[in-house]
């Protein structure tokens, strides 16, 4: 009874479920699925349960599996197995299978050739409708897909794509000549994930074919894979913008070392960059020594520029990954935040002064005012900063997401510090 | 031929075209498009060039394209669109498409309902797959999709699900009760959008269901319209990590004075909060006024100490998004976390005596190890913060995303200053 629940349930339910069980519960669960079944669960299956899974079960069932499942799914696991289970898989699979895995274990990380898999439907251009749809019916239960068809030469070259649905609605004996489209979008397996996720959001497709440099047809990549990139390349920013060295694994199953390794190096590199505000404090030591109490307005003034310059940064770096600002914007950006700028600051600065006078009774007019005034002048300066370097990093071919808080604020901080100590000096000394 | 060459490229592509084009040609262009495609370019075109079509074209083109459009599209337009247009449009449907419209624009905004869409294919459950395929090849050019079909009973409830796949493999004389999946997974109408899309990703579909809360079937939600969801939830969680309020604008069509609000209520809260920490500072003034020389190291600490919170914060908030990270692994974070923390904290410490040994030559060894420790200190705690107030936010049902660097660095640069100035009271003076 079980087994008949288990093999009726939605495959990525089944695969959270095991993730409940103990280790040979799971092995036991796994033997009630079929075939089918199994493979489909199996590439649902976090990367510590398939090897489990595949450490235990025999070359048979082993050879059932990956028989079963879609190629990228296959190759998603063995890019993270450990060498033991990969030979493991690798014994099992005939030899042209081994040399079209093989393959696909080159193409580079985060490639389009890394996202792509082979079950998909070709078609010849002379075919009929009918016979298109008798070669559907007959390999379609084997397809990732078989919503877009693909058309392809004698030569495999890929030269026109048509839906399955423009088949349904098409007569018999129509050829699929005149009904695919023969201007067709494809990736190269070597473009980056990212290119391919920005397809596929700009046209609402299902589905991208992936040629060779010579044009032939190699691969599709489904939209299914490209939310996990689009998901992923994300955390990637937002780890970056946050001055952390990126990771594909799960926080809760890193190990403290390397989650401390992956913080550690941007940390240090800021600190010791942050020596310039000491320079900057230690040059102004005797404007300290007469006024001390200017000490105690340099966290609220350094943090205030932090957050106003993050604030631009996070918005130009998000703007340009979802690509709504180009370099080319760059001369509409700076003078967009400058105005920004000046309305924060002018605001901040009075709600500032006012603050003081109510709150700092100890500091007179002057002070207050050289507080505020600066506190002004660091947000002006703040968003620019912060728009700026983002520009600046993309121009330069380095990634924008890294000109975000940590860094800017590190920046602006030097910068805030000169201007509030001048400021000081020209209305307080 | 301009004409043949346009209603041959992919709507987006036509779409894009558009916004390079000045308002004449842009509506002399649009009358080249055949009655389908303007429909499809149109819902691919940005809200600009739509508002400016709708006011140009005549009332009976205007008719054309909604006639055409999915009603998803057309209520994405008419959500954002000025009442003028909305009048325009509504005036020139039929009274029951009117009556649907405002029924759509009556979800609330970011739910499921006003995500979906009504065309998609119903099949009843005694028909056979022969009858089945039938009513697919007739009105299957006019739905958003057809390649996932849902099976209704006479009230019209949700009652089974088909994928056209299972259809076309199947023999022409099996019901499409034998072959539908009835465990149906599907969303209500007044669901969040950011659990819409967790289920796509989860179960990998193509669409989903909408009912009502009386169980009948109402729309589908497509997964390109889940693509700009995801893109949409990440830009307001990057947004909210940078303390800005949120806004759906785009970037460069922001005016001055909106995005200049969205900014400044954060930078006041945090510089108003940010008091503490002159408090902090004017009550070691004594300290200062006898060692001016530890006042340079404030930035240092107070930034390095933001920093490490908000590469700890940035994690926690991405995992639980993520679905990663879930409150009751509080204690296993926190735990982590400090561990992290000490590794980070010893190692900045050390980097930083050795960097004040070499560079600052004016301070003593009791300055520099003050200051070392207090780093080490202070990075422990700041990771500590940094990991508990996101997940105290997300138990207090607030947006975890909230509690990212600009928060925790001011909350981490008071506890700093306490840890710092303290240290340098017991071993400096
Ligand atoms: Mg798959
Ligand atoms: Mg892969
Ligand atoms: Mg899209
Ligand atoms: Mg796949
Ligand atoms: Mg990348
Ligand atoms: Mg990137
Ligand atoms: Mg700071
Ligand atoms: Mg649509
Ligand atoms: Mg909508
Ligand atoms: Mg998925
Ligand atoms: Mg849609
Ligand atoms: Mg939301
Ligand atoms: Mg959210």
């Amino acid at each position: 009874r079980l087994k008949e629940e288990l093999n009726s349930e939605q495959p990525a339910n089944v695969a959270e479920y095991f993730e409940e069980l103990t280790a040979e519960k799971q092995l036991f669960v796994f033997r009630l699925l079929t075939k089918d079944m199994a493979a489909e669960v199996f590439s649902y299956m976090d990367s510590d349960t398939q090897e489990h899974i595949v450490h235990s079960i025999t070359d048979r069932e082993v050879r059932n599996i990956v028989d079963e499942m879609f190629l990228d799914d296959t190759v998603d696991f063995l890019e993270e197995a450990p060498a033991n289970l990969v030979k493991k898989i690798l014994r099992n699979t005939d030899a042209e299978t081994r040399k079209l895995i093989n393959r696909f274990l080159n193409y580079p990380e985060n490639s389009a050739g890394s996202l792509m898999t082979i079950e998909f439907v070709r078609l010849h251009s002379s075919m009929t409708v009918g016979n298109a749809m008798k070669q559907i019916k007959r390999t379609g239960t084997d397809k990732e897909t078989i919503y877009t068809c693909y058309v392809i030469d004698d030569q495999r070259k890929l030269i026109g794509v048509v839906p399955l649905r423009t088949l349904i609605c098409a007569a018999d004996d129509n050829t699929i000549d005149e009904l695919m489209q023969d201007d067709v979008v494809s990736v190269l397996t070597t473009d980056d994930q990212e290119e391919v996720a920005n397809i596929f959001k700009k046209y609402n497709w299902m589905a991208l074919p992936v040629t060779d440099t010579e044009g032939r047809l190699v691969g599709i990549i489904t939209v299914d894979d490209i939310v996990d990139v689009i998901e992923q390349e994300t955390t990637e920013d937002m780890e970056k913008m946050a001055a952390l060295i990126p990771s594909d694994e799960e926080y809760l199953k890193t190990p403290v070392m390397v989650l401390a390794k992956n913080r550690i190096v941007w940390l240090s590199v800021l600190m010791i960059s942050g020596t310039l505000s000491s320079f900057v404090i230690g040059h102004f030591n005797s404007l300290l020594e007469v006024a001390v109490v200017l000490s105690g307005f340099i966290p609220i003034i350094t943090g205030t520029g932090g957050n106003a310059g993050s604030q631009a940064s996070t918005m130009i770096i998000r703007g340009m990954a979802l690509g709504e600002i180009e370099i080319r914007d760059a001369l509409k950006v700076v003078w967009k935040e400058i105005r920004v700028g000046v309305l924060c600051g002018v605001a901040l600065g009075l709600i500032n002064i006012l603050k003081m006078t109510l709150v700092n009774r100890d500091t007179g007019f002057w002070i207050n005012f050289s507080v505020s005034l600066s506190m002004a002048a660091v947000v002006v300066l703040a968003k620019t900063i912060g728009c700026l370097l983002p520009i600046l990093a993309k121009s330069l071919k380095l990634d924008p997401a890294m000109m975000a808080g940590p860094l800017i604020s590190t920046v602006v901080d030097a910068v805030a510090l000169v201007i509030y100590f001048s400021i000081a000096t020209a209305l307080v000394l």
